[in-house]
């Protein structure tokens, strides 16, 4: 063949069934659309006026009203902004993704921010063709002497212009709801969806049931209770349904505590006030306001389960996008409005590019700077904060490394003694009874023995009572070099040992040695580990302890369903009887009686199931004999045997 | 204006940045689009082949190939299926969104079937731009005397047409990679992504390094790594990365288990061997393939996280796509495909349409048909599943009305005798003791003590210990009418009691009193309820109860953080003794003897300790004592007292 050359070519019948069907992934996206062409329109007015390009009242009133029809099968979108004139019409409307706003900005940008400007792809009008079988535009420009235009089309490929009626500036897009998206044709649903995008617009957003004031005039005040209003209020000003001055915009010196912790209500129906929060404010080198709120947790079990509204120019874009907040930011409740994200067509995705990772990478920041803040300047109540807010910074630290390092020292440990330390100060405190060990907590309750002898002891561990737990032990382990965390009944500390009354090696081996024949043979379990120790805790008779490594290879394997890792079970657990204590030296003197072969045999097994029963839950059948074996004792004692 | 009328016009220089960069939400999209086109090229060819209008050599071998350049900075896709003339490329290349694909699908389709035809939209190829500053094709079409062309253009814009030196019918296609795009030149990204996309590609796909085989040639064999293949390996017969006849394909009467097994291995990595799967094969009235598992829960805890892999003519979509599945499925793995789906253009969305709701409608349908199959025809071996996929019908249930409608009958619960009925078994064995009243366990060793009672007297209870069990009774006591849950530990039932030793009203009262005052006096508690029965359980002292009511409302309080529901905090716990028990009767005995108070004291609180033991964890306080009183009983045992 020659060589030839030439332009790529679009035809509007090709790609116009892509937009209208397949482009948008959610079917109220129009009304998104539309709502937001209506208020960049006011935008550019605005815009022309404060810089004289345009003659406005000074106390003209800007609105956009949406007027459902259900009878006539309308929807209709109405501004009074800037509106078009016939040319513009056949330039941004008859040229599919010729955008007037890029065309705007382009020609204002040194005039004027664009700040307020939403649409910016120029596609966002033949949404409407997705829900409609007629679309009719009706506009008046803001230019002198210019005439109304009406634009009509069925397919969204061919088009109708003639001279409309229209007297007021601004643009109505009328909306002929076809058979299968009726659903836009309930006030309800439509209303939904206002509020859902439209609940922060800058501009005051008026939603209407054509219907329904109809039947006003003609009925009564029933069959109203669709939208929420009634025949009284319809004849009063109508009210808006948004605010158009959302909290986030304000400066942050402006706002008092109480606007805040109103605006977390309303904003997200939870009504324990939130803890504290964070006003983002950023200009520069990004636009970027918001306010990210840290809830009070409900109950110890409760889960984190936040909210971050993200929003684009005050109309509102999605919850949680996972490429702009971080993963852990979203256990919080908060708003973000940043105009300067690249949005995707569809707007609810963005591209992930090097622009995103900045913002999140600022928001987790500020987050991290109000954090020390309060931990510097509030230290009594950032203690207070901590029960709530542990999870989510320990999950922050092991997502997202750079968060950790900032952190790192401000991130605290509740002690058995119920102060708050970090980590330095727990190792430092401890470093002559343990050095480089931390002894922790996973269950108050059910670890009360061991605490209470750790505290007996004057020593302290930490709660690491939460889900996460688990994982920030190993996290801190492979990043705090040294480091080992030994949940409280692993071991036994030095400290707890009476070192004196051990001294005869060969009585207390001696001691040891009947010791563990007798409880073999009393628990009938030849594989018991029994080991002798004289503790510091006389009253003490015995306790269980199962070494940490073995403790975390059954957990492992039981999280992998009874995997063996390589055949290490580690050991099993072991009971450690207290030499030192008055009822294990008893048993000492009895063992050879005959007459109390049975009491020591009880005595033995009652040892053991106490010591284990401060260790974990008994099973079924234990608990039955240690239930039997109590009652028995009991009677004995009332018949004064 | 003049009433006028015209066809909206589009225009490549505008769409094209958003078809370019704003289409995608995901950047190695374009690899998807593009080895899409190739195996569809090949599709045709063998179409046409088949009724008579090309010539193919009967052992012609079909490929696509892959290879990446990075010194080069080029990704080439090539494939040897039907070609493209001049006009061809002018008509579907030139022309944006004009589909080669409908037009022959159109053209052939009385001959024959499209399956396997992937695109459908006309714009995959230009996702190339995205990621290239230059995009070259190369083809040569199946046609006698065709003759090669090459298409060239770096905008995606303006393009340039001439000869080919191409011998060899088919495409290459040639991307120069741009340099915000370099990922693409590492032979892992691009590795990675066509597994991802293409395991189960119906045509052998090839993947080659251009700088590996050099590196070969010159140096020796390092440095090929990245692509897991050596030199020897190289000299042989290329392996395809794909499996062109993926399982679900096959007619299910052809699979052997161990078939179903290695796959399941195979995509989902889980070396537990499921429990048991379906396979979809419906050709009518719309097109599904798929294999469900119900894999094995690794651990009690082990929650439910499954993975559907959707597939559109076996090429990937993405994984749990919530359009087209169940919620309550995609607690399952398995892989469904699906070439009827109305795909949206970024293919990972979808149209919730009718149809949709009509293919989820009946991958419900199987899922509940094959459950209801098992329970009727291997009733043995549905029990055994039963621990493992209970939560998943159970949520199936509360999720899906017409799930529940299928498989109510088939919900079983495992008894406290280790037997699994369905609940109208249950039911009805139960009558006479409790009518519609089912009694249920949530944790097997708190409430041990509470089975063994019952056992004791020939009662039975269900095990409710699953996460969902909670609001699984709540959605039956609203679904099923008149049933009642009621707790283990909530009530006594009539068939527990002694009715003859009770048949002195009058003496009991006075018991009854009198324990009352003993107990509230022991235990220093003036506001805990005491009843007296006479249980035919004489071995038993006490115990607690908690009505039902009163637990629910305590649970939801908690839920709700201490929020009180009206004031109606329902009942307290209380305790119940035996008057048939010994220990009691000893009490009794014993109550006014001055020598004896302490030990009654003792007993009381040790009575109201074991019975508390067996309804919650004793409180870290009250265990210490519990363990201190033990500790001295035995004291007392030992030194003979």
């Amino acid at each position: 063949m020659n060589r030839e050359s030439g332009s790529i070519s679009i035809n509007t019948e090709n790609i116009f069934p892509i937009i209208k069907k397949w482009l948008y992934s959610e079917k109220d996206i129009f009304i998104r659309e539309l709502v937001s062409n209506g208020s960049d329109a006011i935008s550019k007015l605005k815009k022309l006026a404060s810089i004289g390009e345009a003659q406005i009242d000074g106390d003209e009133k800007y609105y956009i009203k949406v007027i459902v029809d259900k009878e006539q099968k309308t929807l209709k979108i109405i501004d009074n902004g800037i509106g078009m004139t016939d040319e513009e019409v056949k330039k941004y409307i008859n040229q599919i993704a010729f955008s007037g706003v890029k065309d705007f900005v382009e020609k204002y940008k040194d005039k004027t921010d664009d700040g307020q400007i939403i649409g910016h792809f120029g596609l966002g009008f033949y949404s409407a063709f997705m829900v409609s079988n007629k679309v009719q535009i009706d506009t008046l420009s803001y230019q002198k002497d210019a005439q109304a235009v009406r634009w009509t089309s069925t397919s969204g490929i061919e088009y109708e212009m003639e001279a409309s009626d229209r007297t007021e500036r601004g643009t109505t897009i009328t909306l002929h709801i076809a058979e299968d998206s009726e659903e836009f044709l309930e006030p309800y649903r439509v209303r939904e969806t206002l509020v859902k995008y439209f609940s922060f617009l800058p501009f005051e957003l008026f939603f209407e049931d054509a219907n329904a004031v109809k039947d006003d005039e003609t009925k009564d005040e029933d069959d109203n209770k669709e939208d929420g209003e009634n025949t009284e209020k319809k004849a009063q000003e109508p009210t808006p349904i948004n605010d158009t001055n959302p909290l986030w915009l304000k400066n942050p010196k402006d706002c008092t505590e109480e606007e805040y912790k109103d605006f977390y209500r309303k904003v997200f129906f939870d009504f324990n006030d939130p803890l504290f929060w964070i006003h983002l404010n950023m200009d520069y080198p990004f636009n970027l306001k918001g306010i990210l709120y840290f809830p009070k947790l409900r109950n110890e079990m409760d889960n984190f389960e936040g909210q971050i509204k993200l929003f684009y120019n005050q109309v509102f874009v999605a919850d949680n996008i996972k490429e702009v907040i971080p993963e852990f930011l979203m256990l919080l409740k908060g708003t973000i409005d940043c105009p300067d994200l690249p949005l995707n067509v569809s707007r609810s995705f963005l591209q992930n590019d090097g622009y995103v990772n900045k913002i999140s990478a600022h928001i987790t920041k500020k987050v991290a700077d109000k954090l020390i803040s309060i931990f510097e300047n509030e230290r009594e109540n950032y203690n207070k904060y901590w029960d709530d807010i542990n999870p989510f910074v320990k999950f922050g630290c092991i997502k997202e490394r750079k968060f950790y390092d900032r952190v790192k020292d401000i991130v605290i440990f509740k002690t058995t003694g119920g102060e708050y330390v970090t980590l330095k100060d727990y190792l430092e405190r401890n470093k002559e009874k343990h050095e480089n060990k931390v002894f922790y907590v996973t269950d108050e309750k059910q670890q009360a023995q061991y605490i209470k002898m750790f505290k007996d002891n004057d020593m302290e561990a930490v709660m690491m009572t939460a889900v996460i737990d688990n994982h920030f032990m190993q996290f801190l382990e492979m990043n705090e070099s040294g480091v080992k965390f030994q949940r409280i009944d692993s071991d036994l500390s030095e400290s707890m040992k009476d070192k004196e009354s051990s001294a005869d090696e060969s009585s207390q081996k001696e001691i040891s040695e009947t010791l563990e024949k007798l409880f073999k043979e009393s628990l009938n379990n030849d594989k018991l580990t029994i080991k002798v120790e004289a503790l510091k805790a006389t009253s003490l008779p015995g306790m269980i302890l199962l070494s940490e490594q073995s403790r975390r290879i059954q957990e492992m394997s039981r999280m992998y369903g009874g995997f063996n890792f390589g055949g290490m079970y580690g050991e099993e657990e072991s009971l450690v009887l207290n030499s030192n204590n008055g009822l294990i030296k008893s048993l000492l003197s009895l063992k050879d009686r005959e007459d109390k072969k049975e009491d020591v045999k009880l005595i033995c097994e009652h040892i053991y199931d106490l010591a284990k029963m401060s260790h974990e839950q008994l099973e079924p059948d234990a608990m039955t004999r240690f239930i039997e074996r109590s009652n028995s004792l009991l009677t004995r004692l009332a018949s004064g045997e």
